[in-house]
């Protein structure tokens, strides 16, 4: 959990702009458990977020003043732009991409957004699903996991099972999201009953918590299973790293691969992974929600939902 | 460890032939790792050994007796003839294959046999070494790290570092077998000498004992690494399995794979890997050695030298 106080609101002037710069005002933030990792002072696939920096998010908002040709003024944009009201978008690597008219900045923001891509790079690029595989996804009633589940579906899987914690999350699984089964973590024996849902083992594991749950899943892998490591959110909040699987061995037994990534290095896919999500959106095929907290202030405690698991769907901070 | 009166011997009427089958008598065994894993009754990728059943294990020897068009009396042959003077070669899914004529049969099931092809496969296949790459690897002065590191030599590796235990190990790595450094786990830290000796990290970790040593490399990935599991000796013997790494968080953080495999799974490419393997063989280019225990009443002691690390090489018991 991130204690309110490690952060504190700093007023500052709006930056003036330089060429090929534009100002946006920021009106959602992105509440993404890497966030969490980043503000730990170890090396990470980013450097960690110093003391005294604006904490690190994605976010979006609309073009306010423009000296870039790249946005023009009303434009609704999406990109790194940290927990602040303003922010500078320029036209270098991190620049920010325009959202097409038409679209819900939320939504835009969570399907079309990291969260959409990493569930279909990870399950489909780095899990390697294909039609008929027996996909398992934990987290599943979170952001990331719930896309995992419909894409999974939508491609093919012959069985979908998800993850959650509590029984309202898992009748939302099997409910309105479809999926073919749901095991709530917090009533029983995780182990026991994935290997009851799925006797013959499953062929992706789409990781999004790590620790216990993740030993669970090792222990019910398919011939050459893909474990696709996405995220450890059991972990991030600890003081002491928690010990891992002690059955890493099933990797050998099942000839299995396990396999972290980062969304940010598939860019080059990204337009076309929007695309088909986009597709889907249209035609109604992909549940979302997004979780919406109200105030720049709050983005704290939003951050902390995530790790309470009192949301369901893509949490998102709205500046106001 | 096993007890030694775990096994015992048990005398049997050397069995009549049916058609296609040949009586071989057996003069070496191979003592592997894995056959400790098949004396658990867990489900692994054969099943166990049952209680009362001859310990499965790879040997070789000579056909003494043939009604099969496959074998002839005098040929050597090296297959699953489990730890008895006698056994049935037929011309089924196990059947044998024959050594070629001038080649020593301790050598021939050391470098040509599942030592040298696991490390062969593990390496290139599993591992996808590439020229350049950073390769460290773990019981390398067992009989399949010994090859390992030679053979990412041969290959083309910018650095090849070996995990052993004891002095000797470690200067049997560097001067005979020309591994670029060596780290004695029994000495220190792996893990700072791991980050010291490659800061930027390795490219391949061929893992062959699990447990502490596996966690220090996760800690020293270069971007992309692949960690291949080949065995974890270490975790073999406890009666409890033992903790997995608490920094597989890593494998996200460097985008890197860690994948099991079973090297009969490649059986399709043994034969060009072994075609290799004798060519430097040939050419004096691979360093090998053979730890050989006299008599099949030794055969448990002889497994156990494994897991005391007390031989160097490939141990092989001579049935005599």
């Amino acid at each position: 959990m991130v204690d309110v106080a490690t952060t504190s609101a700093v007023e500052t002037p709006i930056p003036d702009l330089g060429d090929g710069q534009a100002l946006v005002q920021v009106q959602y933030l992105s509440i993404d458990p890497t966030i969490r990792t980043w503000m730990d002072d170890v090396p990470s696939y980013r450097p960690p977020i110093g003391l005294g920096e604006v904490v690190r998010s994605i976010g979006g908002g609309e073009v306010v003043e423009s000296r870039s040709d790249r946005y023009k003024v009303g434009d609704r944009v999406v990109g790194m732009t940290g927990w602040q009201e303003y922010c500078v978008a320029d036209e270098g690597l991190e620049s920010m991409s325009v959202v097409p008219a038409g679209l819900d900045l939320p939504v835009a923001m969570n399907v079309l957004g990291v969260t959409g891509i990493t569930a279909h790079v990870g399950l489909l690029k780095i899990g390697a699903m294909k039609e008929g595989d027996v996909v398992v996804v934990s987290g599943a009633a979170g952001a990331t996991g719930s896309m995992v589940g419909q894409i999974a579906s939508l491609k093919g899987a012959s069985q979908v099972v998800g993850i959650a914690g509590g029984p309202e999350k898992c009748t939302l699984l099997t409910g309105t999201m479809k999926f073919d089964a749901a095991i709530d973590y917090k009533a029983g024996d995780v182990a026991r009953q994935l290997l009851e849902l799925c006797p013959e083992g499953m062929d992706v594991y789409f990781d999004n918590v790590g620790g216990e749950i993740l030993e669970a899943a090792l222990a019910d892998l398919a011939m050459h299973a893909r474990v696709v490591m996405c995220g450890a959110i059991s972990g991030y909040n600890a003081m002491e790293r928690p010990h891992g699987p002690s059955n890493l061995y099933n990797l050998i037994v099942k000839r299995a691969r396990m396999e972290g990534f980062i969304v940010s290095d598939h860019m080059a896919e990204w337009g076309a992974i929007q695309a088909e999500l986009a597709g889907w959106l249209l035609e109604g095929k992909l549940y979302h929600s997004e979780h919406i907290v109200e105030g720049l202030d709050h983005a704290p405690e939003a951050l902390n939902l995530l790790f309470t698991g009192s949301n369901t769907g893509k949490v998102l901070v709205k500046v106001s």
